[in-house]
């Protein structure tokens, strides 16, 4: 990308962090609208964070320059979780993050991202564009003054990483465990002690014993985190997040300020990325799970019936706290639900029956 | 969309047809270049006619007119067929199809739409974006001075229509049977005896007794096609296409010319409108199917294993036949093959074996 201007801006930046950096060289300089997005992935993080700087230079490609934009990795200009007011109060323009992050804010954030026994990617995506979910998104960001697009996805999770194994729901209770959102108050129901670091935190407290397992996303992202290091038992399949979308969340009064054209090009950026991510992790996950086993001695572990039903029991609970919560958050849960048993419905005589009968007739 | 000037083209219009259009006001009327999308769908059908339309009307949208969009439904300027023809000598300058249909052109085409036992819908896109999936079909469409992006995708197929019940591969021997691609060589090999007729004209063909059994999609496509009223069993999964892939094959040296801004945008609105496609796709199939059952008396369908295995071993041979072409052939043949391998391993212990899980605990 030669036409590209990397320009430093050292004032914005963190001591150690690499430089922020202007995407774009604008077209019409003086025309230029300055789009500071910020995030709650590290710098260069394969998977995720890789994916949403690429987003960001998408935007500055496809608009020629006409938004100037600066992307800050978490801690580059505010902590992962501080993105939320960062972008709401206005100081920055936009922030790609999950958006169950911001549960403490109001409950209903969980759904856009993923809820135990929830929705797949193909499921989130159908409801998030053709299932009503983007309006129940639209008047949740509305009160904060957000416009929420969908801008990634990792699909199914692995069920995390154990220095044990978990071979009855009793294994978990005193478990310190990093996984947030309503997975971990399923996980908080069977007694384990949850917490909800940031990805650029969790190796540090697994390493050193302020946490016993954490799950993050799955092979392909999971592998550079190391958590192999400190912990050898890889679950499959999780039930907390079976297809994470993640969310590129706008300050509403900014964006209303931009031309038609660059709303259009914003939201097809988002539309874009939303499916290169999960194109990207779908693509590698099959080899780093081998990589995982073969140089690290990762043992893999499926988790059994006894243990699935009690994350089922305890899921259930956390859905029905999460109604109680407010009308928009019952009415989101109530959306979620109908889709995962209409849509989920169609999942299961369609690519699930698909792939079991694929997989067995080619020995996969 | 009040900015856009809907303008008739009557001259370009077949009797009956709906008008084409020119879908946006170009900003700069002296600088716009015309681009002529045709497609091998009828106009303003659900499912694939009107997305094809809707990325027609989003380029216009996002170029802000620097590209004059027309959008020439199947039959409008040339028939379904035709449009490979009308692209590569650079009559068009893009088309909306199945790239299966060229197969008479060369066998490689196939892996780009679908072939049997092959990708679902989340597989094909991880392979296309970053398996090498691309690459191949960068190097065929160089043969014929195309350039492919993936633009739509419908997911798992159901199996088919048929009036009769399919209890053995015995009782599709002599069937006459609309099914295009490798599926179609498959169901040959099983001898029936199939065609490749566009969507527009099988109602007609199976209304009138001149094919007996017919697939398209899956319901919400299927639905408005009003198969039901010649046949009332509908086989579930289907193994012929697993997730078509819907292709925007576009002039590439007319391509060439744009800005390199243009080029991205065109490749944005294309990875967009594939996500939106499916997106869309699977948010109808369950209400459709549903419809299909209660309003119409359409009977559901599952294959028996022992139809699914002579499917199996007459898909293999086809694939091998395939891998025969021509050195190309072979390499894109091997390359999709060890994407259902690595990728297909992946989609196992995280969709599948979620997706059963979940809806084992709801009761779905």
């Amino acid at each position: 990308m030669d036409r590209r201007s990397f320009i430093k801006k050292s004032a914005a930046v963190t001591a150690g962090a690499a430089a922020a950096s202007t995407l774009a060289a604008p077209a019409i300089a003086q025309a230029a609208k300055d789009m500071v997005i910020v995030s709650t992935w590290p710098r260069d993080m394969p998977g995720l964070g890789l994916p949403a700087q690429r987003l960001a230079a998408r935007i500055a490609e496809l608009t020629e320059g006409r938004l100037n934009v600066q992307y800050f990795a978490a801690g580059e200009r505010v902590g992962a979780f501080d993105s939320f007011d960062e972008v709401a109060s206005g100081n920055a323009q936009a922030y790609v993050a999950a958006d169950y992050y911001w549960i403490g804010k109001h409950k209903g954030w969980a759904a856009f991202t993923a809820i135990p026994f929830g929705l797949t990617y193909t499921e989130i995506d159908a409801w998030t564009k053709y299932g009503g979910g983007q309006q129940l998104w639209d008047e949740l960001g509305d009160e904060f003054g957000l416009k929420c697009w969908a801008c990634g996805n990792t699909g199914v999770q692995m069920g995390g990483w154990f220095n044990k194994e978990i071979n009855s729901a009793d294994d978990l209770k005193g478990l310190k465990m990093r996984i947030p959102g309503q997975g971990g108050d399923v996980l908080s129901k069977l007694g384990a002690s949850t917490v909800a670091l940031p990805g650029g935190q969790i190796y540090e407290n697994l390493v050193s014993g302020a946490i016993d397992a954490t799950e993050w996303v799955g092979p392909y992202n999971d592998y550079f985190l190391k958590f192999y290091e400190a912990a050898k038992y890889y679950y499959w399949p999780g039930m907390h997040e079976p297809g994470a979308q993640i969310s590129f969340g706008i300050n509403k009064s900014w964006l209303s300020e931009l031309s038609k054209t660059d709303q259009a090009i914003l939201e097809a950026a988002c539309n874009e990325e939303n499916a290169r991510t999960m194109a990207e992790t779908n693509a590698f996950n099959g080899e780093y799970l081998r990589r995982l086993i073969d140089d690290h001695g990762v043992e893999l572990r499926e988790f059994n019936d006894d243990v699935y039903a009690a994350f089922g029991r305890a899921a259930q609970e956390v859905l029905e706290e999460s109604r109680d919560h407010s009308d928009l958050a019952k009415r989101i849960m109530d959306s979620v639900d109908n889709a995962r048993r209409e849509i989920g419905a169609w999942t299961g005589i369609s690519d699930m029956a698909y792939v079991q009968r694929r997989n067995k007739a080619l020995g996969i």
